[in-house]
């Protein structure tokens, strides 16, 4: 990239590296950061710099927060008998999201992995059995339906089983607007398998 | 975003400004920079101002750089007696990475948009019209094929023209590898209109 100064190439490779920014979005990102008012980059690279040394653990959830407590276990009108158990923060956004759900969360921050190296101890398991100990009603295992994602779900089912809390997990079936002819078989025959009485 | 601690929701509507960056990248890029070693946000972070602080435009050819004149300009082997005037430093790149083009350059920073009130005044058509006192032979204009950049081609062409230099552009047509059943009407007539003797 030697057509750009040392600064500019410095900035695109900066931005290569993040997820998802390939080399034209990153060249697109960098010229568009050299036009911003000088304030307004002060401003972006402020919000990044103090998002990484401020954000920690929920110490009940452990979700990222910049709180001891997250915005949700603080909140005394959730149900803190319900416990729903998920992969990461960007998991538990889509539930709060639908804004049904009045329970409160656990994050795992990753899922059983041996590919990856990834062993239970490596996620929050131990602080999730921990809160079971206070009155807990009900555990649902909403990680990812992905290899991944379910070997996770059987080991905490079975770790959890022997207090006598309920485990449940998240129905598995055709997505809501999906087309039948475009979904994979395994979740035809899981919906198979679900099915309601109408 | 209530479910976001306040420093996390502050940096994911900060990558929501950035252009072509929608809701769900920004949440990933701002749980990957939460998640990143302290010394890169930095680095990343003060590329970003370092960039937007030193980058200048080259008083040869104005296009951004951190030098008083670009790599390209302040190279002798360069034929400097050809100047293709691009929209912006990203269309310059997209010609150097071709290799194969030995002039120089001239970014005008934009292209004559009424719809947007961007007049000849608010490019640098002036400094242009300066270089081309010293001794040039040929201006290519290489603004993009959009009706702002073909105005602004038309606007450039009767300027320069009056001084006897040579004044070309690039040629329209079908792109390599394009297949004729999905490309516009308007390209197919260029590319009948330009055709050459084979």
């Amino acid at each position: 990239m030697d057509y750009y100064s040392s600064q500019i190439s410095k900035l695109i490779e900066e931005f290569t590296a993040l997820p998802g920014i390939g080399a034209k979005s990153a060249q697109r990102l960098a010229f568009h950061v050299i036009n911003m008012p000088v304030e307004r980059v002060e401003e972006l690279a402020n919000a990044m710099v103090t998002a990484r040394k401020k954000v920690c653990y929920c110490k009940e959830c452990c979700t990222l927060t910049d709180q001891e407590l997250c915005p949700i276990c603080s909140k005394p009108d959730r149900d803190h008998t319900t416990i729903m158990v998920v992969e990461n923060t960007r998991d538990l956004a889509a539930y709060e999201k639908t804004g049904k759900y009045n329970g409160v969360y656990h994050v795992l921050h990753g899922a059983i992995s041996p590919m990856l190296g990834i062993t239970p101890a490596d996620l929050r398991m131990k602080e999730l059995m921990i809160r079971l100990q206070a009155d807990v009603k009900e555990v649902i295992i909403a990680t990812n339906s992905t290899l991944e994602g379910e070997a996770t779900a059987m080991y905490l089912s079975k770790l959890i089983k022997p207090s006598g809390i309920k485990v449940t997990k998240l129905a598995s079936g055709v997505p809501v607007g999906g087309d039948l002819e475009y979904i994979d078989e395994v979740t035809l025959l899981r919906a198979l398998d679900g099915r309601i009485v109408m």
